[in-house]
């Protein structure tokens, strides 16, 4: 015997599903909330069932929302013919958090990965092309790996002969890093991608 | 704006609450309960509520139970002469783990820090005291810190006088580290609680 009460354990149990959380972190995420006052726990308990039951996907762009369209989609301050297409909602956030950019999103919900069965129609790419009419400009933010680089081929042909242009982030350094530690990799697409000054 | 909803944005908030949790995985963690299916919300959120309406304090113990007496104080197997003394209700886990303790245990909830204002009245240390009846031997396992150490010192006075015998765990290098890299100070105590072999 471990644990004194069930409660605890499966607390422990459920915590330790969740994603970066060992069984040690959840063992002490269990006792802190033990430690908090009732309201705070119950607080959080409502969040929880409030986020699963209030939270949608937009059905312009596919991030989530609580309305439909999503506030982004009708924001009357945005540019409507840049459209950024991103893997996942979080890379909504992110995007959103530089203050730099006031064109529209499509989220794709994934990449695709054959080895893993993902294919097209498993992602939002129908329902991009579908929302073309407007747009000038696709950028592609898709992130810097195998499966990003696959999918961003593939919207980027599917695209093209529609006469918009195609844009993706630039690969290279981020910022704050040392030339001297970057890989490989990183160093070619940072020559390539080189802008005149 | 950042998050398209306020349901994501307050339980992105309460999870950054949570000790060990930063921003970033509070985020992660939001997203992750957004794909999962609703019955698993569920059950976490009413597990919470469950955790904070059925775990209490042992009434002999102090350890966190869900009956009083707990499950080790209301047992008939453990030998109830050994006493062993932890700060906190995760330190029983610990040494419950290891299989290899069947006495009992106490619960102090804290160390002495007159700092920070914590004093013997703050613990559960005169619960200890009255407890002391058939106790033959106490085992003082307290964190190998300054507090911990003050703590053992304080209980250590006041039990010796009741002719019980008081004993500490060990201090020394843990298993599988190494002499080089080890600090003065445990190498110190672990040259001081050296045992002929």
């Amino acid at each position: 015997m471990i644990y004194t009460s069930d409660s605890i354990e499966k607390i422990v149990d459920l915590f330790s599903t969740l994603p970066t959380i060992g069984r040690k972190t959840a063992q002490r995420l269990s006792f802190f909330l033990l430690r908090q006052p009732q309201e705070f726990v119950e607080q959080f308990a409502n969040a929880m069932i409030a986020l699963k039951h209030n939270v949608k996907y937009c059905s312009i762009c596919y991030n989530y929302t609580e309305s439909d369209p999503c506030p982004i989609c009708s924001s009357k301050k945005r540019q409507t013919n840049i459209l950024c297409v991103v893997e996942e909602p979080n890379d909504v956030m992110a995007i959103e958090k530089t203050g730099e950019y006031f064109g529209m999103y499509h989220v794709l919900h994934g990449t695709l990965n054959p080895l893993e069965g993902v294919s097209p129609e498993d992602l939002k790419i129908r329902e991009l092309i579908q929302r073309l009419d407007s747009v000038e400009e696709i950028i592609l933010a898709l992130n810097p790996s195998v499966e990003g680089e696959v999918t961003t081929q593939y919207i980027s042909k599917q695209i093209k002969p529609l006469n918009i242009k195609v844009t993706r982030i630039a690969r290279g350094l981020p910022i704050g890093s040392d030339l001297e530690f970057a890989d490989e990799a990183t160093i070619t697409r940072a020559l390539e991608g080189r802008v005149e000054i």
